[in-house]
């Protein structure tokens, strides 16, 4: 085991002191860097690239050569349990990820194995364990999956969906079949999030990408009582160090207080509420992290700095904040812009702390 | 001037005493009809149904003639400002609404003309007249507009988009060029629903379609301001009687306080807020519209019926209440489960007044 050299990500998610606010982005390896798209078209499937340890450790390490950020991100994608659960996932350029046997019939729900994600997801852990090596403790690797919801909602849709209107209308029309899928679904990103920890993610995110589309009475019975069940079954502490947990459901301000109930160490936010409404509602219960708008990454140098000393002043005085796009940054930013938000971070937070 | 017969909406909107709880429907008149589809053909495009009167009137018709709905709303386009200010409006079939010549300059903007509403948009007025005519005072009718962010959005992006990227860095970068634009359309946007309550209708709406998607300063300072701009502007008495205004700025609920006192008289709400919090939150400032998900309207009639009821109970009881969909109507909504949700309003409603 390798000392963590810049642990500020780790202790900003424990809420501990921090002499400035760390950073990393949502997506920052990704399309907008031209050495990404290279990686990924020698691959020559999105999906080889997530199942290829080599180049998924490659592309994970490249923003980092970039930028002084302060975490890397495996990378891999949201829908690795449904593929390996047999719905079979690939991608289609520009109209997203898509199944080839979505389910919608209890046969289907009922039948749906629970992968033994050491086997069948060994590439993730792979990848993990070797970049982990490759870091060589510069910074915290952090592992993730989509909330069962998120997964759900893909699975039963078949891809990707303005509404997610059929899984919706499952929720309502057989909700115990629903809550099977939910219940399965959750024992196993459990299982994939331990095995993540155990192979040295050092901080997990859920991605519950799709929460906020629901009703509030659904959102509490579909989505957020199996996110608690997760961070219940999670694995706190590995390798002598605590592992937060963060929360990020897009869309979700309304339920930042039952979020912030869920057990987990932050809560990742979008843009569309204010930071310092945020910490004023979770009070000093969990992290946050966030939230510049990612359209903000298109502007001019200046309004770049100037939005994101914006969320800084939003989050005010004090430890316990991740500074990070309230969404995944956009395959058409120019990676100079990153740039400036990153330089702008380092040198405006110290003020912070 | 014929007589109202059935004035609960206006009643319910301006927090008057009704026997039960009045309902329309975003887009109920729309291409889950087939009756609509057929006009829609007959018509040739999308445009040319809004420009003739006679159709545009059917059409607006139509839903009334299959259920006991409360209100018509005149069949027309968000986007009909822009139309008329040259930008050129087409639709193209799975993509929704496109500009010839969008608009991204600072001679672009400055050089929009005020348009004479009343000779530009005859065929609105035309169409509002006629259906007036035709109701016969069955049922009110209602009159709308896009808000001027939401219009400005459209008009820079150039149609629609999953985050109007380039409008919201307009935001950033020119936010005086912004504020023109958005000066110039609350004029407009005032002048429209102004000849449109003097033309003959009876209620009218501000469709803020995308407010939610931006900052809580930007929403504040780009869409909430001309709003009240625009309220303050509209005539709010026409042939002896109170004409409500109805705001509805989806994905906003973090701003309900703040739209409330815009000075309208009702707030349309989608399906992420619970109407409890939204009426406890608001008070008796303002009525309440919505805001049953859309999705269930996929579902089973027992879901269907269970589902209304759940959003009559959370509104409770008492008056100011406007049963409605949290969005529109989707294409792929069986007519007659419409008609199963219109039936349970009616049956369950009277309990709550």
């Amino acid at each position: 085991m390798t000392e963590l050299k810049n642990d500020l990500l780790l202790r900003a998610l424990l809420r501990q002191p921090t002499d400035r606010t760390p950073l990393w982005i949502m997506r920052q390896a990704g399309r907008y860097l031209p050495e990404y798209l290279k990686v990924r078209e020698e691959a020559g499937s999105f999906m080889k690239l997530c199942q290829t340890p080599e180049l998924a450790c490659e592309v994970t390490l490249q923003p980092l050569r970039r930028f002084p950020l302060d975490a890397a991100i495996i990378f891999s994608d949201i829908l690795t349990i449904p593929d390996v659960m047999g719905l079979g996932l690939h991608f289609v350029e520009g109209e997203g990820p898509k199944f080839e046997d979505p389910i919608d019939t209890e046969a289907e729900i009922r039948n749906l194995p629970r992968p033994d994600v050491n086997e069948s997801l060994r590439y993730v852990m792979d990848a993990i364990k070797l970049t982990r090596r490759e870091l060589d403790g510069s910074v915290p690797l952090i592992g993730f999956s989509g909330s069962p919801w998120t997964l759900a909602a893909y699975m039963i849709q078949g891809g990707s969906s303005k509404d997610f209107a059929s899984a919706k209308a499952m929720i309502h029309d057989e909700p115990h079949l629903m809550h099977t899928l939910l219940g399965k679904l959750a024992d196993t990103v459990t299982d994939y999030l331990n095995a993540q920890i155990e192979h040295g993610a050092q901080a997990v995110q859920i991605f519950d990408s799709w929460g906020g589309i629901l009703s509030p009475e659904a959102f509490r019975e579909f989505s957020l009582r199996y996110i608690e069940q997760i961070v219940s079954g999670l694995r706190r502490e590995h390798e002598g160090r605590q592992v937060p947990v963060i929360v990020f459901s897009k869309g979700s301000n309304t339920h930042l207080e039952a979020l912030a109930d869920t057990g987990c160490n932050a809560l990742g936010l979008d843009w569309t509420i204010s930071l310092q409404e945020a910490r004023r509602r979770v009070g000093d219960r969990v992290a946050l992290q966030g939230n510049l708008d990612p359209a903000v990454l298109l502007c001019k140098p200046e309004a770049i700095r100037q939005q994101a000393s914006n969320v800084l002043n939003s989050y005010g005085q004090g430890d316990g904040h991740v500074f990070n796009l309230g969404h995944g940054i956009t395959p058409n930013v120019d990676p100079d812009h990153l740039g400036v938000l990153v330089k702008a971070v380092w040198e405006m937070s110290p003020a912070f702390h």
